[in-house]
């Protein structure tokens, strides 16, 4: 039976930072991990959460990711800012550079930020939510190592390919999603695998190259995009803004270039903010409200993000797998 | 047997301007249609070309659509392009907010276009290409009619939601892709159910909201997003950045409001500018490039755009149905 032990946010948090700082992060770039890890298990995001340590700990044990790096924010004009992260994780390059995105984006009415340097290990959501926090519409993506076979081929190209989409509520949690381009993570395929489970048609392909349920045999062989070919679209979209815009790594570059340790390639983000204040105008509030209020009450809809919001209201301890903790705790 | 006639890219443009002006358009508005219903033939494209033709001559003669309006395009910000439409068909809004679009966007990095007070009848290429002609990155999207049930209901509520993506490619035609968010535009099911044909699963669901593969069962009922929750989640987004964004109608809206004449609906679109130049920098065009070479090495792939760019290069005449060519000649 698996065990679990409760532990506050403030001790999720300190414990991340500690493992951290034990692996060699300074006090920035840990707690900006700490930051971000603590939200997610706030969230009910465990995938996320602290079950990426042992993740990040590898990555700064190879010496593939820089815990001591200090990320550089430029702004290239009043609507275009660049952060190079000199090879930290990406939520400390995130953490200096959202709040010029966000300061811009509510002057200017648009603008863009272009992440590079970074290593990509977490959830897109903090970033667009950020924005949305602010009264801004976020839209983050990331591309990742090839793992999905565009649409018509058998050959993996695309990385799950994120994108993250968050829409603001002012006085309520924003409308937020944050989805692989993959009709599945390699994770949920790997986990449906361990279970003796099926996959739907659609998810995969096996080593020959051909439509499997079976997710060990998907797991040799490569990912399909969500939705065919209009999927495909999209996950070939978020490769060329999170790579071709940013001048960073594509997929099947990060994969020429990785050195094999496991650990987080490096690689680009793409995140632009929009103002409804500036582009929408007065009253913008309400009339989205009037949609909202219609999706809301569908039958069978839910709304992207309502269920983390949910979580995050309860503000007691979380409980924790023990197992995990003992793990985390053995890395410091 | 189906007749046809031959015409030239001239001859068509000259019939569509001709029947525009005798339905009430003045020059400029008769030339923004006929620019863009050329250039769909132009490009194969023929449910965007000659057979629109009564459908716009039918919105001109309801008095929904202004033939003689004048768009007023503002600049809200260094980066934010807004033109009322004041009613025009959205070519000529367009044609009067692109250019301003493509400057800014040249000049800050960033740039977003919203246009209200349009009737939207026609393909988002054309935009978005315009940008990629440009050097610059293209996003495009659109609202209209509820016709589409969010992922997990039963109930319209989202429009066919187009998204267009182009991306730029000095000294070859850009990448570009125009795609319904629905997994099958009405269109298409109505096709399907003339020919006795059924359709895919996921396609829609009859008028007791059960799913079906009949498409004359789906045309009485909903259809449904692409991709499941996650394309559903794409036409969410494109409805709030389309009317949320833009403060025009929403789909629900449009069909509230809408006077039944069958005509196209009042609507808003967001077209969203990027320039590698200033945000990716020097080298962009290489770098991209070595991706487009794997992507079209691969078996089984299009690159999206590439049929309508290879019928471009044919300037001699089209073949158009003898019928249509008579029925759009009667509206003169």
């Amino acid at each position: 039976m698996t065990e679990f032990t409760e532990l506050t946010l403030e001790q999720i948090s300190a414990l991340i930072n500690e493992v951290m700082i034990a692996n060699g992060c300074d006090d920035a770039n840990a707690a900006a991990l700490a930051d971000i890890m603590t939200r997610a298990e706030r969230d009910g995001s465990h995938s996320h959460g602290l079950f990426r340590v042992p993740g990040y700990v590898k990555a700064l044990r190879s010496g593939k990711v820089d815990g001591k790096a200090k990320p550089v924010v430029a702004k290239k004009t009043p609507a275009i800012i660049h952060v190079d992260g000199r090879g930290c994780f990406a939520p400390l390059a995130q953490a200096v550079g959202l709040p010029v995105l966000a300061e811009a984006t509510a002057e200017i009415g648009v603008a863009a930020l272009s992440l590079t340097g970074i290593h990509h290990f977490a959830a897109l959501w903090p970033e667009t939510e950020y924005l949305a926090d602010r009264g801004l519409v976020g839209i983050a993506c990331t591309a990742y190592m090839p793992m999905v076979a565009p649409a018509g081929s058998k050959a993996a190209l695309f990385g799950t390919n994120p994108i993250s989409f968050a829409w603001p509520r002012p006085g309520k949690t924003p409308v937020c999603y944050d989805m692989a381009t993959a009709a599945m993570a390699m994770g949920d395929v790997q986990i449906a695998a361990r279970d003796g489970k099926s996959v739907p048609l659609g998810t995969g392909l096996d080593a020959d190259g051909n439509p499997s349920t079976d997710p060990a045999a998907i797991a040799k062989g490569v990912l399909l995009p969500f939705g065919g070919y209009k999927g495909s679209a999209i996950a070939m979209m978020v490769e060329l803004l999170a790579a071709g815009l940013t001048s960073e790594q594509f997929s099947f570059e990060a994969r020429e270039n990785d050195n094999g340790d496991g650990g987080p390639p490096r690689g680009g983000e793409m995140v632009i903010g929009l103002s409804p204040d500036l582009i929408a105008g007065d009253g913008w509030q309400e009339h989205v409200e009037r949609f909202m209020d219609r999706l809301r009450a569908l039958e069978g809809v839910r709304i992207p993000g309502e269920r983390r919001h949910k979580n995050r209201l309860d503000t007691g301890p979380r409980e924790i797998n023990a197992t995990l903790i003992e793990t985390i705790t053995a890395l410091k």
